[in-house]
């Protein structure tokens, strides 16, 4: 552990709220962190950015957070330390450090393999210092397990986005085979989306806006393209693009607008499953009692995925069947990205590198 | 065949509407029906009555039905004559007709044991002429096998009230010694609701508003009883009344009013269900996003159950372990009830007997 | 139906047993068949061969057939004429009439879509005349919806065998990213089977014998070839040839021998699953009890698939997914394949064209 | 900490083998152990006695053990010390110390709830020291937490015996209204097995020989006993005395001779789970591959429960649906209970008392 500096850069929030022109997140060098017994201490290399690090830097969800505080959930990096109970990683082990940070693995959800339901959770850059800094503390049973032939760069923003999709995926109960419609298939988790589903031999609609987004989508494999700005009758459309006409077996909602979440129980197939994963602010999910009901239609919600659920992720990847188009910075730039995000931007995924 | 008379007594809903002056159903003699080649006729005996026949009569559902129509599709009678095709009904059977009178067994529904999804489907009271007459005819297929041992009159109301339920604890996915809140447990439906739960080893909250109710509750076995006319915040109180405070890892929706549809993902555990089955008018299912996502809520309709769930409903009752409260009239009373029902003075179920 | 001819030419079993000398099945004229109520009438016009067809000639299986008796159960052609009762099926639609010719759709296992169990089920080419004819009858209800883009000749082996490996790997619970073991990979099932499992998104670990089958093997996508001939421990390289050396998540036991059934569960991942569907004769599946309930492991037959497996196994077919490798020769020299394959000499799928 | 002993009353076995002269198990005293930091130290007031313990003793299983070793694996009693990372664990707290002494809560396994798979479990009375002695140390996650208000003698069994019989009830996948074949019902796993298996809203055949234990079957509820004693076709009569005369939809395997192993795929319901539990020396499932293929048998090992299999069986022991019969004795008696064991005179379940 003598490589350890006792120093390090990192962004920091230091209050609420967010304004282009003074930065909320200052980059600065704070002292590196020690791992308690049952931690680890991760040589972050790469972090991915993603949309809820704006929302814990405005500090705008019904949720407390840690201040001052280390943004970022999507970090990988190299094990340099770990504590006294810790057996099963070693020094030099790549590793990813997510949202779910800890958990408890002793209450009714965490022995039922539902940790991220877990009361006592610990969440990366929200609950405790996450991955926009060199060296992050993780605790052990909890970190993603990350093969040394994968390229740390490329699969940082699999450790959040890349998670989530697929959990949904598996939490939509469909079969290789079967149909998916994908709402917002063309954005950051949309495009992870299409490339699990099609890993797992499903055939995907993809439901988004625009002649650029229906490129996309086809290069990734999407089965057909339904673009809502053209469309005069989405149910209908959508329901056109599956063989037999009945609809979609599942729909994955990854669109943060309102609309999409009452549309979708009405194309799913009788019986079918509409997943809800994005988060639009203040929306809701409104569907009629009766069709809902002599239709058997099936709505939930998929949050983050288990450590089960991130390790098939990553075998997904190391498989070389997932891509991540994406821009890296370094992560003295961070602020630029909270920008472009703000002015709704981005279009993939934005990853910084924390040697700059 | 010869004991079949040419001719029986009826009640024929002749045109929409309904008036409490003018009853929209008249009791008369009509033709007895002959069964096609995939068919039987059965000499009903006794038939429930459900909320859905005034809806029959009254022809305020957004879905077609025939006309002139007999009504009603919980009636329990014995097999009399059969179609050429038919060899796994015996003449002297005891049979029981149900809401769905016939499907086609052949569309991707109805191969995959869906038959209520199927769009053919035939629907007893509704679509075709159903128990509200001495003599009705049903898909050999599609009726209920009624063990001799069983009272016919007792039975009649599983026909349709005790299978949904049934349906709709399946459904919920609950196991035994788990917990489900049953919203509506005191009335008809929640009845049986609350009595095959305990069947099937769930521990019960009923829901309901009054000590009446409270007292039925109780009777049948309830677990706990929340009071809703008297509980300040339901919530706490429903979540209360697990054993781990968590809240319970189903709730069943019986109530005919909007809001308990939009209380129970409040109240139900994290990644619990709540299954739908109450149809109150023009309602709509409502949730915040936010919560049933990062809680992973699941929300799902259930509608009539299938064949096999039938079998199994009926089972349960052949084994002792449900009773029907229950009024009995003769047929020819059938507008009295619709009365009673309209005005919202019925507690428990009516049975009509066809030989009066 | 002006166009049906009354006599046809057919292959005809005329009495039990079998030698190459006197061949037991007769090609000859016979009269066209008239399909009941509930019926279809198929015009034939390709049949795959498969080793149960062999089995039915010598009747040396411990059930009774008809005497006598066309074979034959993976036969697609032409509807022609149709039943009074039939009203989903099109004269002119293309069908499949495979080894579940019908069956009651009443039982407890009909109502849960369990059809391949029901205790009436009618076998094709065994207790009723089956494909190797020009006009087959079928049931209509259990006739396979072959889709008209889809060659004919190319399709009718997944009638069988297609469908077959497809509900062993349904049944297997295998998950798309997981890992499954096929022993006899390189055969006429194993062919499917790997086709099916890639489309599936799951990993396969070929097991066969013979540097010929390892070729074909990997061009139909296996992960890994394990040779039987050559290991010198088939437990250990199993193992080896999954990502975390536990050993694959499921077993497809295909090989006509008794020694497999026996290793399987040996290598097979604790809490994996052993699929058996091959049927060597008087073979007996063993395990030692301690390590296979310390372990937790499953061993499950898997019979053939029922209408809805037949719909999606088609299904994968149609999306150009699963290639036939076949023989074709006309149906008039049956009787030398029956030769082949009594001397093991087939490679692939031998398929008749019932024109010649 | 003040009151912790540094010395205790324990029965050790300090070599293998095992005579009735010279018992291999020595009560004596020997050092208190501390708890390590994610370890909690439980005073045990009482312990259940299992075969396995005879087999801990004797050393005659193919896996290694701890020599100088206490036994035992179903002590209940009172946390009185917790490490420095314990922190859902008080004080004063009941809990079990079960044979899953402890895993590491990391691999493959446990990440899904599949402790009992995890090849670095601690197994208590066997690879560390377990429950025959007064002050017991366990991994703090893997505790059974016990209500107050239960009784610790006579819950004791279930840490081990009624765990492992719950669990083999949730393996075989039956549903409340289905029936489960117990064989061996009328021992200490069946007792338990039996009065799950009704609270669980099962319909149960008790399997056994001889009077007496048709005695207890029928008071522990079982809906029908079958005397292998006197029965001249097992099969046959299994079938019977289910209500469709198909068999039952499960069997589950509790006596330790291998013929019912072997019987127990015939007499099952095709598509039915035979779950194998006991572990008869020596023993090997053995099934004609035909029969098990073309009813689709399952057949299944199962191992013992994890942490919420724990939870639930408790549960259902705390609202009063399980008793445990049995006769407890001082620990000092211990050698006296193996006596009886190994001359196979043991009725219902032994308890010690690690006070006397």
């Amino acid at each position: 552990m003598s490589n350890i500096p006792t120093e390090q850069w990192a962004q920091v929030i230091e209050k609420s709220g967010y304004s282009p022109v003074i930065p909320a997140t200052v980059y600065k060098k704070i002292p590196v962190a020690k791992p308690g017994p049952d931690e680890v201490l991760v040589n972050i290399k790469f972090s991915g950015v993603c949309h809820t690090d704006l929302h814990a830097m405005k500090g705008d969800w019904p949720l407390d957070r840690k201040l001052p505080l280390v943004g970022g959930h999507e970090g990988v990096g190299v094990v340099v330390a770990r504590g006294d109970l810790v057996k099963e990683v070693e020094i030099g082990d790549h590793a990813g450090v997510k949202w779910l940070n800890g958990s408890c693995l002793s209450c009714p959800y965490c022995r039922q393999a539902d940790e991220p339901l877990c009361p006592d959770a610990l969440l990366s850059g929200y609950t405790v210092d996450g991955t926009f800094q060199q060296y992050c503390v993780a605790k052990a049973a909890h970190i993603a397990r990350i093969p040394k032939e994968c390229d740390m760069e490329a699969i940082s923003p699999i450790m959040c986005a890349g998670i989530t999709v697929y959990k949904g995926l598996k939490e939509s109960g469909v079969r290789p085979g079967q149909s998916i419609a994908i709402v917002g298939a063309g954005g950051g988790l949309g495009s992870y989306a299409l490339q699990y589903a099609k890993a797992m031999g499903l055939n995907t609609i993809a439901v988004d806006g625009g002649d650029e987004k229906a490129k996309v989508c086809k290069e990734l494999g999407a089965s057909s393209y339904i673009d809502f700005t053209k469309t005069k009758d989405i149910v209908k459309d959508v329901q056109a693009a599956t063989d037999d006409g009945l609809g979609p077996h599942a729909v994955l909602l990854l669109a943060v607008s309102e609309k999409p979440f009452q549309q979708a129980s009405e194309y799913v197939r009788s019986k079918g499953v509409v997943v809800c994963i994005a988060l639009p602010a203040e929306a809701y999910l409104k569907a009629p009692v009766f069709p809902t009901v002599v239709r058997m239609i099936t709505i939930k919600g998929s949050y983050v995925g288990n450590r089960q659920d991130t390790a098939e992720a990553i075998e997904f990847y190391r498989r070389g069947l997932i891509q991540t188009p994406r821009k890296t910075v370094g992560l003295s730039e961070l602020s630029k990205i909270y920008e472009l995000m703000e002015a709704g931007k981005i279009a993939g995924r934005y990853v910084v590198d924390t040697s700059r």
